[in-house]
């Protein structure tokens, strides 16, 4: 039987202001990937998050960024693979103390933004957090763009690594998204982001924007919190997947 | 037989900016408490200290501090139980995340400048931040300034707590330290400082600047890290303690 | 015949995180305080906020806060009057860039949060506040909580000041507003808010809680920009001062 | 005759942190390139920074650097030609604040570290920059590393740029310098060093590692105010120009 993971980035807010619409997404999910406050975040924002998500039976992963409040962590930045090691064991370190302080496990590890971007091309800076992953604990999970060296490394190095596909964006033929810059990353209709996502975890291929098929493994599919849309999506994907016949489990669930 | 912990402050450094003498102040003391990134420190300098106190025996405890790093945390602010709670966790999850991947353990600790003196009058927050540590790891020792708040709320939410005293601060008649703002808050002579701290340990006792005895406990020594005569003082008081028959040992080092 | 401003405090979004509803409170105000950075607001905001606020002819002041943009400025920090001054000197300046830039003037200053509380009952604050003020530009007004010592230190150096009031706060005895720890802090009712203005106003007279009435200088009244209820309540607040016959006019604007 | 000016990156020490020999260094140079809070330096420093520049009679500039404290400035970001456009509108402000409070004027504004060499080579990003130094005030210079897109960008806009060569850094063929990351990037030995300078000012040539011979506009010299040679190679670098016949005058010294 297919079975694929569900998570979404949570715990975005940051003292006054707000982002996202956690606990409205938390039912639909399987696995919550929260900010650990250099992208986004903060520490009273994550405890709530953590709490949320163990209340929801939401599995819970830490999501690391770049030393970028201001730009929400997508402005690529050159960190050494040092630095990434080190801001990677930080902020993962951070999150677990709410978890633990929670009673609750880490399951996962998804770097954000320009820094999961950047892991997916270099092979330094992905073995790097891959390395911290491990260093911390090897038993946490290391999510990373689907056939991505994020992936590879992670391998590589011990970790039990996720491939992670996108609903709503466009495929390049070497795997790669589509850059947001051109004007066919997006897919727009609900409809054709549900159809690639099932046929990607049910097939492994996926139809590139050249129009050719190519290989990819599906293990998490990432959705969006933010926007007046991410609520109805969220519910009709959750919806699709199952009525495919493909269970929808956190990605340490047992089957 | 009299024992004592002698601990100083590690790690302070930021970036391109250094504070402190670590390297050379290790070989004297028994507890380093390590900056976690708020009021001092970085990811990379939490790292380097994590290990140098691992390659030279010395017992690491989080130090963590205010969201204040112009004011290197030494400005009072307000902030209420809840997020002293929250900042305590973040912090000493993120030097914990160091520690595991460094393959060591964590033995104490201790709130830093102006959240130290908050919480050694303030029963609220010192509660927060006992509870904080208590829900992270109850095996963590709290240290706090003898007899305050901060060592009674760490004992009555069931952790071990450190009593610190000062080797080159003055006492009032209630226990507290001499306002720095007082021309007497300062014990300038060597001598005067080490027969102190060798008084508080073996005699539990204290001569305040209103010339009356009080009574202290005397777990650990807090010397300072800083400044051209951090090292000729630390050499001094450990060779000192030692001569006078005192034990100097880590915190949690077995008798 | 009598006049007054209205001010609001603007641009105090952050990166990817919006507060308030600047553009369609504008039409309503007079005076805009613009966040400079540290308690909110970021350099792109500001720029975009000077521009909405000069194409809209509303008059632009400095909303400087303590470097506190977790705290959104709102907690007390026990900075020096020293520090004070360099913060505003420093945030003021930030933000004449942005009006250089696009070819506006400044009119005021206005301290934000608690900085602004602090300063209203710290003589030295205060004064160390208005000498940053002076020294950038004489011209500048500086705005304060009617009677406080801010508008007391501001015109003993020779600056021109503004009495400040609040449409749905409650006076104490002694011209400070109820904290909003206390039950009554707020006026919910919004013809009662109404009212208290236009009296304060007028009769430069308020009620206060204790049922007495005191005299206050009412230059300014402060209306809030967020929340879904604001819009209405500016709306409202420019109807009923305009019908009564009061003239809304900004700080500077010549009768 | 031949006349430049000698420049120095101050004021970059931030809270309790200390970087730089400011009061030592100054005697030496003309012209002080004062950090804004982004990369390095902070509201008090700034202002100590002018008072110590406006006595020596050193002219003051701007440094302005990405908001990156940690890394000093030195990491490369992502930024779009309008964030840099805001982040030097803001902090040639700030500066600008302390400028006017202590009564002086200032010079020139000369980006830092890895915004500097970003805008060197990206036409979009320094036009930007250029843009942002006009619109505060047209009167103000514009350093840039000699014939790079800066200063080419600074020209076509309008603004008096300012050619800057290294005298301890080496060149390659197109006028770049040689990256720090090749073995031969610096020049060790003082007396090599200023010669280099000397024939820069007096012939306007280089000659590059390659061995060739390129022609060079050189209007102001940097040299470094940290490590322990600073202060050593200062004194021999003025001493040498004006032993050459070169005056040594700020930027905006008439003749």
């Amino acid at each position: 039987m297919h079975r694929v993971d569900l998570n979404c980035d949570m715990g975005e807010s940051f003292g006054a202001y707000t982002i996202g619409n956690d606990e409205a997404i938390l039912p639909y999910i399987t696995s919550a990937n929260i900010a650990c406050g250099f992208h986004a975040g903060d520490p009273g924002t994550m405890r709530r998050t953590v709490k949320l998500a163990l209340e929801h039976g939401v599995m819970i992963g830490a999501h690391p960024g770049l030393p970028d409040l201001q730009g929400f962590g997508r402005r690529n930045m050159a960190v050494s693979p040092q630095e990434a090691y080190d801001l990677i064991v930080y902020q993962v370190g951070a999150l677990q103390g709410f978890v633990q302080a929670e009673g609750g496990t880490m399951q996962h590890v998804k770097p954000h933004g320009a820094l999961y971007n950047m892991a997916a091309a270099n092979p330094e800076l992905a073995r790097a957090i891959a390395e911290a992953v491990y260093r911390i604990n090897p038993e946490l999970y290391l999510v990373g763009l689907a056939g991505s060296q994020l992936v590879v490394q992670g391998k590589n190095i011990g970790l039990h690594v996720i491939n992670e596909v996108f609903a709503d964006r466009t495929y390049q033929q070497d795997g790669s998204l589509t850059p947001r810059s051109q004007p066919d990353a997006l897919i727009a209709d609900d409809e054709q982001a549900v159809s690639q996502v099932i046929r990607m975890v049910k097939e492994g291929k996926v139809t590139t924007r050249q129009g050719t098929d190519i290989e990819i493994t599906a293990e998490t599919v990432c959705i969006h919190g933010d926007g007046p849309h991410a609520l109805t999506f969220a519910r009709k994907i959750r919806a699709a997947l199952e009525t495919s016949g493909i269970a929808v489990k956190a990605m340490k669930h047992p089957m």
